[in-house]
C-alpha cells in the first residue's frame, strides 16, 4: 500500500476502505507519511467527502493513534459532552456539577480558548490552585473517588488528530465535516466516552455559521456514535448572541456559580439544563427526559450541584473561599458600564463581535502561545428580542486598559443592532439529533 | 498575504489574482511556503482547476523563478517543440535537422527517459563523447555558430516547475491540466522560446489516454500561448502504437539515422514531416503549410538533414563515425526474432506494453537514479492494420539477459491483439490546434 495511491483514490472520489485509512494514520502518526502527502489528502477529503462509513474509520483510527483510556470498571457507564465552542459558553462549569449531583458519575478534559472562542480550562483556571493537568492515573481515582473531573486532555490522546489539525489550520483544510467530525469523536472516544452529549453550536459566534452543514455535522457525529458503538445525542444549538450574559473567565466562572446558586441568567440556566437532561438520559439515570429534567432542577435548587462544583475544585486543588465568596475572584482595574444609546427592541447581539473584543481585552488567545488576563472581559445586560430604554444599561465591560476600554465599547456597541419594531427572541435550540 | 488565504480561495472555486499565483510560486520557491501547503494547493488547483489567465499567470510566475534565456538577437525567431513524451517517439533526433537544414536555427533542451517513456537525450548519449551539459555560454555560442544545439535542461530554468513537480508526483496532484500546461510552457518560456510546435501524445503509450483531456490540454497550452505573446501550435498525435518500429535507445537512433538517409519506417518519417513543417512555419521559414512540407522534404531527400545531424554530434563532442556506420552502435548481446503465432488483422500493439517491456530490458528507468543500457529493447515489425501471416516475423528482442528476453517476448506476444477481419490502421494525428 503507498499514500500516493490512497491520496489519489480520495481525489477521484472513490470510497477508501478500512485498511487504507488504518495505513494513512497510522503512517501519518509515526511520521512515515509526510505533512505534504497528509495535506494532500486532506484537500482530497474536504473536496470529495467521505461518508458514514469512511468518517467512523477515520474516527476511530486517529482515536486509537494513541493512549485509549478505559473507564470499564470506573463507572458504571462514561458519559461525556463535547460543546463546538462559543461565546460565553460556560456550560460545563454548570451541567457536570448537576449531572454528578444527579449520581451520575462523570469525567471530562477540556481545551483552552482559540480566538474568539472560550475554552473551559482558562475558565477554571481563575480559581488559584485549580489544576488542570491531571495524570490518567489522577483522573481514573478522582472519577472513582469523587464522580467528577474536570481537566486537560491528555497529549496521548488521539495524537493523530492533534498533528492532522494542526496541519488542516494551515492548509485550508479546516471546515471538512468529516474531518470536524472526526476529530471530535476521535478525541471522544479515545478518553473512554461510551456515550456523548454533543452541543453543536450555529451562528455568528460558532465555528459554523450555517444550520444546514451544523444538522449535517451533527447527523454524522449521531451516525459515527451508531457505527462504532457509542450513544450520541447532537443538540444544535444558537451562538448568534451570547450564550447568558459573561465573556470572559472570572466573569463566567462568577456567572456559573450564580447560576449554580439557583440564580444567573434565564437563558444559560435553561441551555444547561436541557444539556443535563440528556446526559441524565445517555447516561441512564433517568428513564425520560421529563424525569431527567426533575432531578437536574432539584440538584439544582437543593445546592447539591453546588456543592458538586466545590468538591470538584478542591479534588483538584483549588482554592474553595473563591468558590464561597466569588468576590475573591480577579477583578479588573476598570469597570465601565455602556448605556443605550437610544431605545428600541435589540435586533442582534453579534457574538463574534464580542467574542472578538473580549480577545483584544486580553480574555483570549489569537495565538497558541499568548497569555490571558482572567479578570478582563464583558457581560452583556439585554438578549435579543428585548426592549431597551435609552440610558438604560447595556453592557459593562472588564479592562485593563484605557485605550483597550475605549476600543471595546466602540465595537460592542457597533454589535448592538437595533429595531424600532418588536424584534423575534433567539431560540435556544434549533434541533436535537440522535435522541 | 498569507499562503493558506490562497490555498482556501482556491479550495472554494475562486479565481488566484496574478499577485496572489506570483506570491505562492515564489515563496513556494524561495522556501518560505513548506511542501505542505503547495501540495493542498496542488490538490485544490488539481479539483476546482484554473481558467486561461491563471494558468498563463502560473505559467509566467515558474518561469521567471531562476533565470530566463533571453535569444534575442542569437536567432531571428526562437523556435522550439515539445513531445508529451511517448513510446519509440524518436521524433527530436529528425525533426530538428530538418528544420536546421532549411535555414531555421533552433536549440532544444531535452529530458531523459522515465516510466515507459523514453528520453531524447538518452538515445543521443548512445554515441560515445556527446555531450548532454552543455553551459548557458556554449548553448547560445553553438546555436549561433551551428544553428542547431541537442542538450539536457538547465538546473537554473524554471526551477519551481522541478520542485512543484517533484512533489506533485507523491501527492496525487499529477494529472491537472493546468499544472500540466503551467509545466511545460513555464520550461520552454524560461529557454527563451518564441514559438513553440507541442506534440501532445494521446492513447495507451502516452501520459494521456483520453482524447477529450489532450484536447483540452492542447487548446489550454495555445491560450498561454497567445496570452503570454508566444505563438504555440499543438498537435494532438497518436501514441497507441509505438511510433515507428523501434524502441529503446540506440535502436531508436539508428532508425532516426535511417530516416535521415531517406529510409525508415513510412508512419515515422511522416510524422516528423509534418512536425517539422509546423516549425518551419511559426518560425517564418515558410509562408505556409505546402511550401514547408516542400522544403522539409527536400532537406531530407538531398541529405542536408542528415549533414545537420552530423554537424550537430560534432560540435557537442560527439564521435562522428557513429554516424556514418551506425552498425558502430551498441549491440546487444541477445538478438531473438519472433515470429507471428498466428494470421491476421493487427488490432492493436500496446504501446504501454511495449515501453514497459523495454523498462524491463534495461532500456528506461524505472526510478530516477536507475541506469540504462543503450543497446538493449524491441523492434516491431508490423504496424496496426497490417495483414500479417503465421510464421512472418513479428518483433525483435535485444536483450543483455536470456530471463529478461524470455519474459519480454511472452509480454509482447500478449500486448499484439489479433482479429480474422480486417483492422483498421491508427490515425497519425487526431488534430491540430492554434494553426
Amino acid at each position: 500500500m503507498r499514500a500516493v495511491d490512497i491520496i489519489i483514490r480520495k481525489r477521484d472520489g472513490e470510497e477508501l476502505s478500512r485498511e487504507e485509512i488504518e495505513f494513512f494514520i497510522d503512517g501519518y502518526t509515526r511520521g512515515e507519511i509526510p505533512d505534504y502527502q497528509a495535506s494532500a489528502w486532506a484537500m482530497a477529503v474536504m473536496l470529495r467527502g467521505m461518508n458514514e462509513r469512511e468518517t467512523t474509520d477515520l474516527t476511530m483510527a486517529m482515536a486509537h493513534s494513541g493512549e485509549m483510556l478505559d473507564l470499564t470498571g470506573v463507572v458504571p457507564i462514561a458519559v461525556d459532552k463535547h460543546s463546538t465552542g462559543g461565546v460565553g459558553d460556560k456550560t460545563t462549569l454548570v451541567v457536570e456539577p448537576i449531572v454528578a449531583a444527579c449520581g451520575l458519575p462523570v469525567g471530562k478534559m477540556s481545551g483552552r480558548g482559540l480566538g474568539f472562542s472560550g475554552g473551559t480550562l482558562d475558565k477554571m483556571e481563575s480559581i488559584p490552585g485549580y489544576r488542570t493537568n491531571l495524570s490518567r492515573e489522577e483522573f481514573i481515582a478522582q472519577l472513582r473517588k469523587e464522580g467528577l473531573v474536570l481537566t486537560g486532555q491528555s497529549g496521548d490522546l488521539a495524537p493523530a488528530d492533534g498533528k492532522l489539525y494542526a496541519l488542516r489550520d494551515v492548509t485550508g483544510t479546516v471546515p471538512s465535516i468529516p474531518l470536524i467530525a472526526s476529530s471530535i469523536m476521535s478525541k471522544k472516544i479515545a478518553g473512554g466516552a461510551q456515550a456523548i452529549v454533543l452541543d453543536v453550536k450555529i451562528g455568528l459566534g460558532a465555528f459554523m455559521a450555517d444550520l444546514g452543514e451544523g444538522r449535517k455535522l451533527a447527523h454524522l457525529m449521531v451516525a459515527i456514535g451508531a457505527l462504532s458503538g457509542r450513544k450520541v445525542i447532537a443538540l444544535l444549538s444558537d451562538m448568534n448572541q451570547p450564550l447568558g450574559n459573561a465573556v470572559g473567565n472570572a466573569l463566567e466562572l462568577r456567572e456559573a456559580l450564580d447560576t449554580l446558586r439557583g440564580n444567573g441568567p434565564e437563558d444559560f440556566r435553561e441551555h444547561c439544563l436541557v444539556a443535563a437532561s440528556y446526559m441524565l438520559v445517555i447516561g441512564r439515570k433517568a428513564a425520560n427526559l421529563e424525569s431527567a429534567r426533575t432531578m437536574a432542577e432539584a440538584a439544582l435548587e437543593s445546592s447539591r450541584a453546588l456543592a458538586s462544583f466545590r468538591r470538584l475544585v478542591q479534588a483538584q486543588g483549588g482554592d474553595v473561599r473563591y468558590v464561597d465568596e466569588p468576590d475573591r475572584l480577579p477583578a479588573a482595574p476598570l469597570i465601565e458600564t455602556v448605556t443605550a444609546p437610544r431605545a428600541g427592541y435589540l435586533l442582534g447581539i453579534n457574538a463574534r463581535e464580542v467574542g472578538e473584543t473580549s480577545v483584544e481585552l486580553g480574555a483570549g488567545r489569537a495565538r497558541k502561545e499568548d497569555s490571558i488576563d482572567h479578570a478582563v472581559g464583558i457581560v452583556i445586560h439585554h438578549k435579543v428580542g428585548d426592549f431597551v430604554e435609552g440610558g438604560e444599561d447595556l453592557f459593562t465591560i472588564h479592562a485593563n486598559n484605557a485605550a483597550k476600554l475605549a476600543a471595546a465599547k466602540e465595537r460592542l456597541l457597533a454589535a448592538h443592532q437595533w429595531s424600532t419594531e418588536p424584534a423575534p427572541a433567539l431560540p435556544l435550540f434549533y434541533d436535537v439529533i440522535g435522541s
